[in-house]
């Protein structure tokens, strides 16, 4: 039996009944034959609390402190879990990111990891001891200080020790079944998928699915890490991503499953002057201020001739800073007039099988419209087809697609109150 | 100006708004041209949370885990400080008792420093910041792991850091005035002492006062590190220990203070066969258990002749322990029976004058007898004379030695809702 690394999301450690039932599935894998490495992320909303409580004593947290400040969750979370492992009769041991050696730059709130030399953990499996590490957090060299990986760090610290101690699989535990075929929240016949590719997964989440982030995903295809999605409140399988589908040499579905986005508002700029280099100034303007830009359309205008709008999507916690960046370079751009929307939602169909098959923008765009329901921007990559309609009727376009791809279930898929982290 | 140490408890750092509040009273501090260097706790309650969330947990808390858990209190404080600092336009930068230099033994919840190396603080002061610095923990160089000091933690880390760096003085910041001449919460007309020599600070936290621990008082005592006790909510001076009194040619005062002890329980070992050795004994099985004694007082037998009663004072805490233990070895012991009582109160008269000053010990006892309050037990030192009271009683006795004594103010001292931490 060989190494498996086990992470567990906030909900899944909230209090005291939840760490120590996870502590019971730690101990069972251990007793299984397996060594057990465990990446665990702060309890419940420890990080949002903690993040609240550096804005009410400093109106701009310095980074470096807010490191130090958050990573102090995981801490807790990792000593509390080792303790109720222990208390089972097992060997276990709290390692912090620097007492793992996870190196990372000096980046504070979204560090890099530059380099894993796990040597303290191997030693602790070696001495048949299960190793828990805190998630979220590394350590840079130069400075002597404490980091945070940034959005998704715990799976990014979990992948990163399995690929890094050649586990066999990384298992992300959370509070939903696995990945579905669609939100189950508001696409009731969605389905839980037994595997996905990393690639799909990969588009998955850039498209809106949240119960992995893409940073992790990445990092697990490039070491070739399996990883499987599961819930930590029951036993059964649940979806694998990067190991070979069951009757491989069976075709892919064309679509695996729709993911929803309501994250994200529009930004059109109307009247841009249709010259060379007019539009890059647009999106450099943008860029300057950090705004992650996502779908790009652009139009010839309606207005006048000679002139296009541009639109784009981007988060909306970037709209205002790019909005006050348009403004304040409006006579230079040369354009006539912004025009913000946050009223968007983002529809994505992932499937590996798109490659081979003509015609699935086709059925997209039929079941929409037979629908009633109207396309403003489209977006497309290999295995992924976007579009972007109104927000309040987003719920209804996936509900409308899940069922003309086929994907629904036979009955409705049991929706957990979960958040899938 | 030189370098000053100060050291903030829980109850100064609670929340959001003392936080705020302390940050301005250390950046006045930095302003007056003073290089400021800050020991703090962990915000509130938050250790003995954290303490109660282990044990939902885990029976048996491991204490290596135990130790990660606890010192994240005093990372979240120190890194919130360094932030509110910050927000005031000053450079602060927080420092873990590791990344301070707090070298200890391995001793896990109870360490001893073994060497104070303090090299990045000094690089902070150099650069014209503020250190702050987490208290109550170290780190072991052989096992590279964090540890905890035990109780009175922080002000030992402030004291320590103070020897090593040279400070002018080290200012222990609490919720209540200074040292008082007894508990203003029992003894109305205390008064708040100017002045306090090591001696009498460390008998007076040994025989009850909880402002300051005896183990800081001796590193300080022993460092010559002057200390000043006083309310973080205001600017008046508080109690100095080890600086000359003023106008030290003048006698000192005989009594300085009250102490008193509600803490300890009684044993009486009836009956110990009166040959040598047998007393021995008794206090082995004892200590071997790892119960505290303080007073001990041996009486001819009233039973039996040839037989003496032992009683001694302990820890409530350590009472259970130690009848377990005397039961189990009642045979060897050859004593007849046990008695355990946790009705007593300690009463603890402490003064430098004691020394050439005759008649202490009778005026006390005259008070006593006078007020018709029955002593149980005495024990003395150089500069205290304790004895035990009924508990009962043990707050009117306060108030009778108090004013036997001349300490009483004129007018009733403002009793804060404090506690001393």
């Amino acid at each position: 039996m060989g190494l498996v690394v086990q992470k567990y999301g906030g909900s899944s450690v909230a209090d005291a009944t939840s760490i120590k039932r996870v502590a019971k599935r730690i101990a069972q894998a251990k007793k299984a034959g397996h060594d057990v490495v465990v990446a665990v992320s702060a309890m419940g909303d420890t990080t949002d609390e903690l993040i609240d409580l550096a804005h009410q004593v400093a109106e701009n947290p310095h980074s470096r402190e807010m490191d130090m400040l958050l990573t102090t969750g995981e801490r807790i979370a990792m000593a509390l879990l080792a303790m109720a492992i222990r208390d089972l009769g097992l060997d276990a041991r709290s390692f912090t990111g620097s007492q793992a050696g996870m190196m990372t730059n000096a980046d504070h709130g979204r560090a890099r990891i530059v380099d894993v030399t796990p040597t303290r953990v191997r030693q602790a499996l070696d001495e048949g001891a299960i190793a828990i590490v805190a998630g979220f957090q590394g350590f840079n060299t130069d400075s002597k200080d404490i980091t945070t990986l940034g959005r998704g760090g715990s799976d990014t610290t979990a992948v990163a020790l399995a690929a890094v101690l050649g586990a066999e699989s990384c298992e992300i535990y959370t509070d939903v079944d696995g990945v579905f075929s669609a939100d189950p929240r508001i696409a009731p016949k969605a389905k839980k998928l037994d595997h996905v590719s990393y690639e799909e997964m990969l588009e998955l989440a850039a498209s809106g699915a949240k119960v992995l982030y893409i940073r992790a995903v990445e990092f697990a295809r490039r070491h070739g890490v399996p990883l499987h999605v599961r819930s930590s409140f029951g036993d059964d399988e649940g979806t694998w991503i990067g190991t070979p589908r069951e009757g491989s040499r069976m075709e892919e579905p064309i679509i695996t499953g729709v993911a929803s986005d309501l994250s994200e508002a529009k930004i059109t700029v109307v009247g841009v002057p249709d010259v060379p280099g007019k539009a890059a100034d647009i999106f450099t303007i943008v860029a300057d201020v950090g705004a992650n830009i996502d779908m790009i359309v652009q139009n010839i205008s309606v207005q006048q001739s000679g002139h296009t709008d541009i639109s784009f999507t981007l988060p909306k916690e970037d709209g205002e800073r790019a909005m006050n960046a348009l403004r304040a370079k409006q006579a230079e751009a040369g354009f006539d007039s912004l025009i913000y929307d946050e009223g968007i939602g983002k529809l994505s169909v992932v499937g590996a099988g798109m490659r081979t098959n003509a015609g699935v923008s086709a059925q997209l765009f039929r079941a929409l419209s037979d629908a009633g329901i109207n396309i403003e921007m489209i977006s497309t990559s290999e295995i992924r087809i976007s579009v972007v309609t109104r927000a309040d009727i987003l719920p209804e376009a996936v509900r409308v697609v899940h069922e003309a791809f086929g994907l629904d279930a036979d009955t409705d898929a049991t929706v957990h109150a979960g958040t899938g982290r």
